[in-house]
């Protein structure tokens, strides 16, 4: 399965695999694919450089790259003690009484929320980077708008891709114009941050609106069918991030959260403001409904909504509170059913794929092909 | 493009074409695929008749088929009138407040709406199936459930073969039950009465679902990608609604809605319950957001939302009152941008998938194939 950039990064696949694991990242690029490492949940960099060691310890010289959450705008100066003050008391009433309501454990003191909202902030982004780029990453993705200027010239001295993802045609333009070298054409059936437009449309749009630069599909992709789908809709590869999350490899901490997973069909997702503020897909949840709810609070914006929320997801992932347990996670996690290692699920798209091309062909009236 | 199904019903290409229009339907039959007449809006039998004479006339002999709106539970003895007396005044009054705020004309004394809910209650359905059944056509349709059984035992005898919509896998295996022949999965991008499950995921759920009844993929296609990526996804064939809308030969009797496809982008269309009281994707308009307006009285149910707007949204069509203007359609509704023939638009996209397959096989390296 080779494109013009899955040649132009070496890998044996266009299939590209998003996912916090290092182990994950490095099966994928082992079993043929590029495997690309998120770095949101990594605020201080001596975690991230053990992990990044570990990956070049581990992926036997292949390619892999990061993702990193950079807003292009800079706001100077502004401290989590600021946004923080920004949260409105109600809000933090609201947190309180649906944890009680369930009886949510407190942490323990002392002990660290797991996700910290300082992630999606651009002085933490650029410490990943610094970081990042003593590696020889070969990919590096922004997961929200077009990274600095001075960020994809930095990548770009040092021979590194640029890619972001974008939820529509007006997106991915901006993002071309900003010398981007990649564009995630991210569908509505995707997990995580996500516009309206379907991947069915979405894909040929994107590709269209910025050719000659390459487009990877994501949203909707975890099966070889939907690969061969993705690339008849004239993307260079495709931007799995979802169907990982129940390998052996994956590191979820949570044997509730991932039977959650196993079980939930394609119906089961929403996309909703909950966890950051802005409109991501996952499980919908009874956590979710409560922010969704229209007589409740309503949800804040990016960023005090992922600050609000932080210490709570923390103790409901940490408590495995069933009903409010929940992940982004893509539409496809109706397709996700059974535990299995990256390489038995990397085959499975590969040989799915064939079968696929296989059976257009047939259609087209070239069997003898 | 030859599927089993395809080849069972005698077409050259894979493709099925929903539309309102005899002239399209025959069209589509003529360029090779095969049209299917939506017989909602006749309430009278013998303008349904007048029009399949037509089709007859015009078809050069290829296959067609007809599309209706039938429940499989029967309601006994319920009239338009009974239907009438269940709708709020309130309801009613803000239908003439958002219509006054507007400037909407009345229509003239006798003059009748043009679209009318009894097109969507079983006694006419059974009324257009009666007429219908003494025409030599070979598919018929069901767009909200299966057919009752009695119906689906008359299609069979005269090797009729029946088609339902789905939006879900659940929803799918229902029909194989009540023993439908054909599914058609209806993506959330598609226009018209859809649920939230975009293409790319649940056209390969629903070709699992009924394996091995055929499926025709249904929502976001409009192009030769489209179709290919469709056939990939296990699909048995294509069903094209939106994209006849703006063809030479479809009679939207309004330069001023067909100006307004032309120009919509694929974000321009919400899933509203604003015409029939279930989710319908359309062109938004300042009146889908009244209806959507947390603030206003909200939607009613079926079927007395339709009957509630019908004669305003036939008085919004005639004046062509260009904020509230809109109709059923889909997310590809982006890439409607000219006016075509049926024929020019079918050629595009039997030359669209040759080449989607060429540029497929060249990434699967067979491009010697």
């Amino acid at each position: 399965m080779q494109t013009e950039l899955s040649k132009q990064l070496g890998v044996e696949h266009a299939v590209f695999g998003f996912t916090p694991f290092p182990a994950v990242a490095a099966a994928i690029s082992r079993a043929g694919g590029f495997g690309v490492l998120g770095a949101v949940r990594y605020t201080a960099p001596d975690e991230l450089e053990r992990d990044l060691d570990w990956i070049e310890a581990h992926v036997d010289g292949r390619p892999y790259g990061l993702d990193v959450v950079m807003p292009a705008r800079r706001v100077e100066g502004v401290t989590e003690a600021d946004v923080e003050a920004m949260i409105p008391e109600g809000h933090r009433r609201f947190v309180r009484e649906t944890l009680a309501k369930y009886g949510v454990p407190e942490l323990a003191e002392g002990e660290a929320s797991g996700w910290r909202i300082t992630g999606w902030m651009e002085q933490v982004a650029r410490r990943q980077l610094d970081v990042a780029l003593g590696y020889p990453i070969r990919l590096l993705a922004n997961a929200l708008g077009s990274p600095p200027a001075d960020v994809v010239a930095r990548a770009h001295d040092r021979g590194v891709l640029v890619a972001a993802l974008a939820g529509s045609a007006r997106h991915a333009r901006k993002h071309r114009e900003a010398g981007i070298d990649v564009v995630v054409a991210q569908g509505y059936e995707a997990g995580g941050h996500t516009g309206e437009i379907a991947s069915m449309v979405l894909t040929p749009e994107v590709v269209d609106a910025v050719d000659p630069l390459p487009v990877l599909a994501a949203g909707g992709i975890g099966s070889g069918r939907q690969i061969a789908a993705a690339l008849a809709l004239g993307a260079q590869g495709v931007w799995l991030g979802s169907l990982w999350l129940t390998t052996t490899e994956a590191d979820l901490h949570s044997p509730a959260l991932t039977r959650k997973l196993l079980d939930a069909g394609s119906g089961d997702t929403v996309r909703s403001r909950a966890l950051t503020g802005k409109p991501a897909r996952q499980l919908r949840t009874e956590w979710t409904d409560a922010w969704d709810d229209p007589h409740g609070p309503g949800t804040l914006p990016m960023p005090l909504q992922g600050l609000l929320v932080a210490e709570a997801v923390s103790r409901i992932q940490k408590y495995e509170i069933d009903p409010l347990l929940g992940t982004p996670v893509g539409q496809i996690v109706g397709r996700m059913n059974d535990v299995r290692s990256v390489r038995a699920v990397f085959d499975d798209l590969t040989r799915g794929f064939e079968q696929a091309v296989d059976r257009v062909n047939r259609i087209a009236g070239r069997s003898g092909q």
